[in-house]
């Protein structure tokens, strides 16, 4: 468990554990540290708050989330630096699967770890926004498919490690990730590399291209380039 | 202001001054009950909480958006009646500008505003996702195009919010919304109605596309996916 101590972590499945079987609102920190073996203050060195006993590192993480994005290569498209940062975040999850499962099971019940949840996923989201703003060189008109693209990563990551957390932390949600941004990507890579705006040009000349339905697509690319060059 | 009574209006106005003026925590309901002219009890018989009175009614905008959605024609592509829901709740933030322009400020300074509203942000986006779910008939292969699109949408809308928050609440942000949630759509409306995969169709029809010389390559490979999709 990269990033973890050990004592973190016995304090983290201490509390889980009686979180699921006591209920949140009435396990108390001194419970969770009696529980795991320490002094209350040891509790307090590893974690501010009661809820943070329940959560990945989420802080640990978005250093890392922002080194690699630092150290991405710039000559990559930025969508596939995004992706590598959100395989980062994934394998918090996926380091320990019994205890995110656990903890899945906690926060679908309590409002409050819900919550803590969605702010920590939009630090990642902010994170990834103002990498693309960089990678797109901070143009105001790239700010919108920036976010958009952001908040399709973030969504995609959460539907497949929802799913995987729902199925009990089996089969590969690395792969299936990887399928499901390669999907975002086919949608919003054109727009966010600057190739889509709907806006008609002023010049209106029309070309007109008949194909047969089922002409491959590279053809149709093709047709249209010559005509529109003619 | 549809659905905000004159005193809650007023009692937010008195809070948002008063929270500028001598900081959020510093401030007390009693202080803000005052500002208004009115009794402590009333104060509570509006807002639970000293930070429901900073916040646009989102209670009563998800209600409306949740009955937008239901009435939607099921006729009309899903996005499109998405976008409806998203002008309403737009609308929040219209029908008061300056009260919306403070309230922005506000939310800049104070951590714990800013994380109420990204959790009535995700309400917005979880109703969304189960009306797409819904039109797209709950396949489980349409749960990450629905989930993504929801997030995009809701990205794009917080976008221009921002954008004419930031600008003073000036120029008519209902139809920078529309332009953005074209390009949304542009870009993940294929996605969406499943149209995603260029494979040739086996069937030899012939199609037509006819568009105006300028048009961008992915705008033309669309349209000739649409059209051999028809």
């Amino acid at each position: 468990m990269p990033g973890q101590s050990r004592v973190r972590h016995d304090l983290t499945a201490a509390a889980v554990e009686l979180f699921l079987r006591k209920g949140y609102d009435e396990t108390t920190v001194d419970e969770i540290a009696e529980a795991a073996g320490v002094a209350r203050r040891t509790f307090f060195r590893h974690f501010r708050t009661k809820e943070d006993v329940v959560f990945p590192d989420h802080d640990d993480c978005l250093k890392r989330v922002e080194q690699s994005l630092a150290d991405a290569d710039p000559t990559q498209p930025p969508l596939a630096a995004v992706a590598v940062a959100t395989h980062l975040v994934l394998a918090m999850y996926t380091d320990d699967p019994d205890a995110s499962v656990q903890r899945y099971e906690l926060t679908r019940h309590v409002t409050a770890l819900r919550d803590r949840e969605l702010i920590a996923t939009s630090q990642y989201q902010r994170v990834f926004t103002s990498y693309l703003n960089r990678r797109s060189g901070g143009q105001p008109h790239t700010r919108l498919p920036d976010e958009v693209a952001a908040a399709a990563v973030v969504a995609a990551h959460n539907h497949v490690l929802r799913q995987w957390l729902r199925d009990g932390g089996k089969d590969d949600v690395h792969a299936e990730l990887d399928r499901a941004l390669a999907a975002v990507d086919a949608s919003l890579g054109p727009w966010l590399a600057g190739r889509p705006s709907s806006e008609p040009t002023t010049d209106d000349q029309v070309v007109v291209v008949i194909m047969r339905r089922g002409t491959p697509m590279w053809r149709v690319v093709q047709e249209v380039e010559t005509a529109a060059a003619g």
